[in-house]
Formats: structure tokens, C-alpha cells, sequence
């Protein structure tokens, strides 16, 4: 509910969106912020996106509210199909700009001369870029970034502080990587000598492609040979380790603390929630839905939603979840039969 | 173990925590170390803060010992009502002093003109501080830490190598914040668009009230609008993952690798196990206990201990583990049922 | 499948590895790549570990295979008792060298003067090295590594970009160190004081010993009193979290995600699954096997294979997971019985 320094009409913001405004003169109003319903002041535009909170309209204070269509409200509104994706529309709109470098290579920073960057590039602080390294047009790395030799950063990304990004790694366009994140480490691979264990080098690659987000502090591993590779789309939260090898697929969201265990292949639009771990060698269809801390110990179907550990389809763990829940009572059933069967087998 | 360059009586340490000095001439006896009974020597003051453990005084070589009141002991000791309690205050007085810059700004530091550095702050070697940012009186930034636009660090704070805070973020006193720790990162947001995801603007912030400790490696990321906070005392371990727009009360202890879900409030003196995951916008009641890896997938009530997935009260949890663990008996029971009511249907 | 720059006979590379040439003039064949059966072309040695995956002999396009001894194959092979092992070794021989900053110190590193680098040292760019620590010969600190007073780095080991390593802590040879791991954050341990918690100063260290390795974003925390102290030749992966006092017995394995708590003692050649979590305090014996996320609440004892929340071993476990997943037939049999009993004792 910050003041953002940007006021809109709701004319503006209907015709911005294709909503439809609803209300007597409601188009000269001005908007200035944008926020929850609870939250909401005279200068704020709302939302609600599902009737069955209808109820939270009666006490908001906001000037405007985005709603399903023809939704019954007596004040100024803005009737949409899809109210929340135009709320954020608009978030766009009053969202501050984030503070960056300005483009160019900061003089505390230190870039190989072999480095080549694009001049439309920002480099700040105390970044390193490795011999070879190519950055593009419009990308921000905020400030001690690491990138390796030979790696590559299309345009339009924005790498955070702290992002490390080893050599030869390939980072598409419109790609954000959140801070702390490591792009490329060494997958985790030994062959047993006897009694030790003898390092393999791990000479694969990592592809980022493009409008992939890649939250702090995740890992993302190099591949053995050939490559780790997130697809087009995908989003990755905080603290998530992606093992050598793994694909994970177009628009594919993982939720924080999951882990992908080495040579998975995970689907396109697939969901993976918090904390949910994989086995290796597997292959998760698109559209699969894992649900938190979920241990995933085979394949999983396209389309299936599945939970518990080992990892079943959700009804069969819910239904699982309740007998065990009950087992108590079957137990006492169960003593109950011998008893009266003893009775039976006196007589 | 280490000589730590300090030398007390156990006198003084009688008049400094308040304990009961007992022993013929003991107050004279001289204290340079402190340490475990087992790793004691004739130098060494240790304690004993559960009489169960007794026997361990038999062998112990310590100088002295800190041992609840009236414990029978024919050596010097102190009697304390709070053994370990006063153990922890005079291990204060051992514990070498950490290595810190000294105030003033590194000259390899880069510090926006525009920020606002109290001259009693230590800004260490590769700091990054942007405009309009603040940090007070005593505060040290050991070294490598970023400190975003616009972002605020109280007195006496001490920041680890490699903390990530990024912009409009407000950190209070006494808060440490472990290396690597990323503070202020997006919330993990985005509006299904049909096919693709849009993402949503995270414009919120994090407060991190006074007295907070943040473990090495854990993301605390800004809200989408409004804040995520971390309210006063708070502790929280290493690689812990705090979503958007989550609250953290008072005297709040959440031990590592454990993750809070959007919007999901936790209340006060809660105790959050190792691997703990939450659903995203639940309540966690004052003194709640969530116990190791539990899954928690509902509000929890003031008080309750819950553990096991999906969380229970942890005593049900206990049953139904013991009731699982006797299945296989079951069934045979089950079985045997059968062909006895077998043999007495025939007759 | 990348050409690497190097090429070699096959008879040298049976020479190299001591495996057993076979096939008509096979010695003189050319090898400049490394990789699997079915992305191999006709310059690319590659292996079959496993008889009963013989079948992808069939399609693979690859100038030679490594085999077990006595593969009928009509191609040219290599006869080895370790195929695995052999085609690692003959990585080696192929993989790139990794870029490294050169011996010396990177002029804008910073160093303090009473530092000691051994002259055959690396120290990237945006190095901070404190008072007294040493970095031993061979050694590469790529960039943006933190090293606290009084550390010590032996020789050669590498040291990405990120890495913290805080005052006091010992790093024997050949170790290796990935992007963003915290070694020697304080350990999480609070005295409750009443309301508040005390904070226990955290004045151990770390010994982490030779040909360790150790993950990206993994947190090894520094000892209580005493040390934590990770043994020779153990392999950590990354987001690993090691608590305060924790031992890591030699060649013991710990994969991703894995949390180990306070002053738990791990053995030797332990392997030790993703998202594994354990008490504290208890002792995991060595061989042992902990599975993918268990939860381990005791004891292990050597050589034993556990799994599942709360641990048990693993045969134990996959029997309760059967047991548990017919318990709705079990319902229906208890069911039915009551209904004949009922009918029986009618009669």
C-alpha cells in the first residue's frame, strides 16, 4: 500500500487491461496504489479472484476492485475474466523500478579483457567475468556476480548478487537468477576404487533457456557429459538442487527445498512442491503434480498427482492416510472377533 | 580446551554469575579454560546440568564444576540454579574476541555516496553498500556483504562474508546474519497466463526485528505487497527457506532446513524442528512444538506438539507408528480368525 | 561428445588403463572423445559397466567399448574388470583443464600483509585473505573466496567463487570446495534464559581433513567447544547442512539436501541419501545406509541399511509400507468376519 508515484484513471487502467468498468463516473477516479482487500485505501485498486470470498468486499475500503464478471458490487469496479492476472497487469504499472547499475562495467568490477560485453550490458560492483565470457544486450549482473570463461548471458537477464556461474555455461534471455544461486558446480560423482573413491570429472554443461527464474541460493549442477539443461519457462524457487544431467521441462514450477536427483527427466507444466525429492534415472510426465515432501521413487505418469512416501496417487495416500488413521479401531474390532469367537468356540 | 588468554578465580566466577562457591580455599583456584567434563582438565571449569548424568563427575579432571544446588561433590564447585545457564555466561568471558575490521570503510569496499555509514560502523574488505542505505553505530559488515538501496541496518549488528541484503530492506539491532544468507530475494509469485506464467512484481519488503539471528545460507524473501517479517529474538538456522509475506514471532526457534510457506504465520517461543515444511497461509500458535521433518498441512493450535506427515499431535503420531509397526501381527490375527469361523461354519 | 583437443591411440589407452585390447588392428584406432553407448560416434571411447544392459551394444556408433572381461563383441573393445573405473581414469586423459587464475594474487584480491600464501598459490580476483591465515602450494582460490583469520587451506585444493571459510578453521589437501559453502558459521545453540534465549558462544572450529569434498551452498558449522570435523576422503554434495560437533567418518558419501544434527557422529563409508535428516546427538555406525529422506531417530548400527520416517531397517520398512498399503482388504476381511460371526451366533 506504498505510495508508488504513479496515478492512473480507472479509465486508463480498463482500457489497459480490457476490463470492463462498471460504476457512474467510476472512470475519473485515480488510483495510486495497488493491494489486498484488507489493506486497501481510497487510493487503492483490489482485487477478488474467486466469488467464494465475496464476503471480503463488504468491509474493504478500496477505491476499486478488479471482479469476475458480472459480479453484484455497489461501487466502482472493473469486471474482468481472469481479475487476478489483470491485478498483476497492473502491479506492473505502479510496481518501482529496482534500483540497478548503469550500463557499463563498474571500475571496481574485474572483466578479462577477452571478456566481451554488450555496451547496453550493466556490470556493477565487484563482479568477475571470465576470459571469453559474453554478456548481452540489456542484462544487469546487480553486483559480485561470478561468471565463468566462456559462459554465456543473453539479454534482458537480471543475475543477482552473490550468483555464481561457473565456465562454459549457457544463460538464454529474460532469465532471472536470484542471489547466492550456483550455475554449473561439479555434479556429484564417484566411482568406488576398493576402499576410495576416485573422483569423475564432470565435463557436461548447464543450459538455462529463456524466461527461466532461478531462485537464491539453488543449485544447479553441471552435467557428467552432455548436459543439465531447464527449459524454456521453468521456475525454480529458493534452495533447490538440481543434480547433473537433469532436464527439467517447459513451465515446469518447483517449489522451494525440492531436489532432482541425477539424470531425471522431468516434464513440461509439471508442479513440483516444497521439499519433494526425486530418485535418480526417472521420468516425471508433463503435468504431473508432486505433491510437498513427497518422495519420488519411480516414474510418474503424465497428468498423475502424487503425495506420501513412497510417493502414491493422491487418493490412493489419502485413503491410505485414513486407514492407518483408523487403526486403532481396527484393532479393537479384531480383539473383539476373538473373544466373542472364543465364546462361540466353547459352546 | 583452549587456553584462551583469560584467567579468572573461581571466586570471581562465584561473584559473577551469583553461584555458591563450595570448597576449602576454592575461591583461589585459577580458571583459564572452559569446557565439556569429559575434556576437562585441572584448568578447566565445566558443569553438570542434569543430575542423571551424575556419574560423569566421578572421572572429570575439571578444576571446578557448575552443579545444581546441593549435588553432593567432595570438589571445588559452584552451585547454580541454572548451571548450564551460568556455564554459557562465563564461557563469555573466555571466548576469544572474532576478528573484525576495524570501524570505518575498507578502501576496497564500494559505498554509494548517498549512503549513510555511522562512523562507529565497520564496512569490511569487497562491501557493497547503494544509495540511501544505512547502517548504525557498531554494526560490522565482516566482508563481501551487499546491502541494497534504500536498505537500513541497525546498531551492533554483526553481518557475516557473502549476506545478500537487498533494496528497501529493514534490519534491526543486535541481528546477525550468518554468510551467504540471502535477504530480501522475490517472492516466488506468478499468474498462470494459459499456457505460460506471468510473473507477479514482489514490491514488498522484510523486517528483521532486533535481536534476530539468521543462519548461514537461509533465504528470507521480500513479500509480494506488504512485508515478511522476522519479529524480535527470533533464531532461526542454516538453509532455512522463509516465503513471501510469512511472519515470524518472538523468541521463535526454527532449526535447519526447515521451510515456512507463503503467508503462513507462526506465532510466538514456537520450536520448528530440522526439515519442517508448512502449507503456505496456515497459523502456527504461540508455543507450539512442530517436531523433525513433520509435514504440516493444517493450522496448529497454541501449545500442541505435532510431528510425523500429515502432522498429527505427536502422541497420536507415536500410536499410529506403533499400531503400523504391528501389521503384520494384525494380519496373522486376522487370518487365524478366518479359519477358525472356517471350521465352526462347517460344524 | 565435445572433441577435447586430445587424441590417443586405443593401444594407449590399454596400455594406460591395463585393460585388454581386443580386435584386429583395433591398437591403431584414433579416440578423441568420451561418452555414453548411445550419444557415441566413431571417435568417442565408451563402456558397458553392466552385462545385462548388452543390449545398447547393438546401436551404439562408437569407435571402441570398454567391457568386462570375456564380452563377446565382434567390434574393438577393451577388456576391463572395472569398466566403469577405466572409462573414468580415460576421462581424465580427455576433459579440459579448468580455467584458473594463475599462481600469485590477483591484484584487486585482498590480502592481509600478515597472511601467508605460498608462492605457488592462486588467489583470484576479489579474494579477501585475513591476518594469519595460510594457503599452501598448488592451491587455487578461483575468486570471491572469503578465508578468516587464522585459517588454514593446505595444498592443492580448489576453492570456488563464494565459499566462506571464517576464522580458525583447518582445510587439509586436495580438498575441494564448491560455489557459496559456509564452512565455520556458528553453531545454532541457545540457553533459554525464562522468555529469551541466550546466545551459546559458538568458539570451536572446523577440521575438515584431505580429498574432502564439499558441495555448493553446504553449511558446515563450526564446534560448540572442540570441533566439527569432516574425515579424510569424505564427499559431501550440495545444501547439505553440518550442525555444531558433527563428525564425518572417512569415505563416508552424503548426498543432497541431507541435514545432520548436533554432535551426531557418522562413521566410515557411510552412504547417506538425499533429504536424509538425523537426531542429534547419536551415532550412525559404519557401512551403514541411510535411504532417501528417512528420518533417522536413533542409533544406527553398522552395516545396517534403514529407511522411512521414523527409520527402521529397510527390509522392516518395505514390509510396513506393503502391510500398510492392503490395509483397506485388511478393513474388508474384519468386516466380513463380524458379519458371519454375527450370523453364527444367531444361530
Amino acid at each position: 500500500m506504498l505510495p508508488m508515484g504513479t496515478e492512473k484513471s480507472l479509465k486508463e487502467l480498463a482500457d489497459y487491461t480490457g476490463a470492463l468498468l462498471q460504476g457512474e463516473n467510476a472512470g475519473d477516479i485515480v488510483i495510486s496504489k495497488v493491494g489486498a482487500l484488507e489493506q486497501a485505501d481510497s487510493q487503492t485498486i483490489s482485487f477478488l479472484a474467486n466469488k467464494k470470498y465475496r464476503d471480503q468486499l463488504k468491509n474493504t475500503k478500496a477505491a476499486a476492485v478488479i471482479l469476475p464478471p458480472d459480479t453484484p458490487y455497489g461501487r466502482p469496479c472493473l469486471w474482468s475474466k481472469n481479475p487476478y492476472l489483470d491485478f498483476v497487469k497492473i502491479v506492473y504499472l505502479f510496481a518501482p523500478r529496482e534500483p540497478s547499475p548503469p550500463p557499463g562495467i563498474h571500475p571496481t568490477a574485474y572483466v578479462d579483457p577477452e571478456a566481451v560485453i554488450h555496451e547496453g550490458a550493466a556490470i556493477g560492483p565487484l563482479c568477475v567475468i571470465g576470459k571469453g565470457a559474453r554478456v548481452g544486450q540489456g542484462t544487469v549482473l546487480v553486483a559480485q556476480v561470478f561468471v565463468g570463461e566462456a559462459s554465456t548471458v543473453g539479454d534482458d537477464c537480471r543475475i543477482y548478487p552473490g550468483v555464481i556461474i561457473r565456465e562454459g555455461i549457457s544463460i538464454g534471455n529474460h532469465v532471472i537468477i536470484h542471489p547466492g544461486a550456483a550455475i554449473g558446480a561439479d555434479g556429484f560423482g564417484f566411482a568406488p576404487d576398493g576402499e576410495k573413491y576416485l573422483k569423475i570429472p564432470q565435463i557436461g554443461k548447464v543450459v538455462i533457456e529463456d524466461d527461466v527464474e532461478i531462485g537464491a541460493n539453488t543449485t544447479i549442477d553441471r552435467a557428467a557429459l552432455g548436459e543439465t539443461r531447464i527449459q524454456r519457462g521453468a521456475k525454480l524457487d529458493n534452495l533447490i538442487q538440481v543434480a547433473h544431467n537433469v532436464w527439467i521441462g517447459e513451465d515446469t514450477v518447483v517449489a522451494a527445498q525440492a531436489g532432482i536427483s541425477g539424470s531425471t527427466k522431468v516434464g513440461k507444466h509439471v508442479m513440483i512442491a516444497g521439499q519433494v525429492g526425486t530418485q535418480g534415472h526417472i521420468h516425471i510426465g508433463d503435468n504431473a503434480v508432486l505433491g510437498g515432501q513427497a518422495g519420488i521413487t519411480r516414474d510418474v505418469a503424465a497428468g498423475v498427482f502424487v503425495s506420501g512416501y513412497p510417493a502414491r496417487p493422491h487418493q490412493e495416500s489419502l485413503r491410505l492416510q485414513a486407514e492407518t488413521a483408523r487403526l486403532p479401531e481396527l484393532r479393537k474390532r479384531v480383539a473383539d472377533l476373538e473373544s466373542r469367537l472364543k465364546e462361540l468356540e466353547k459352546s
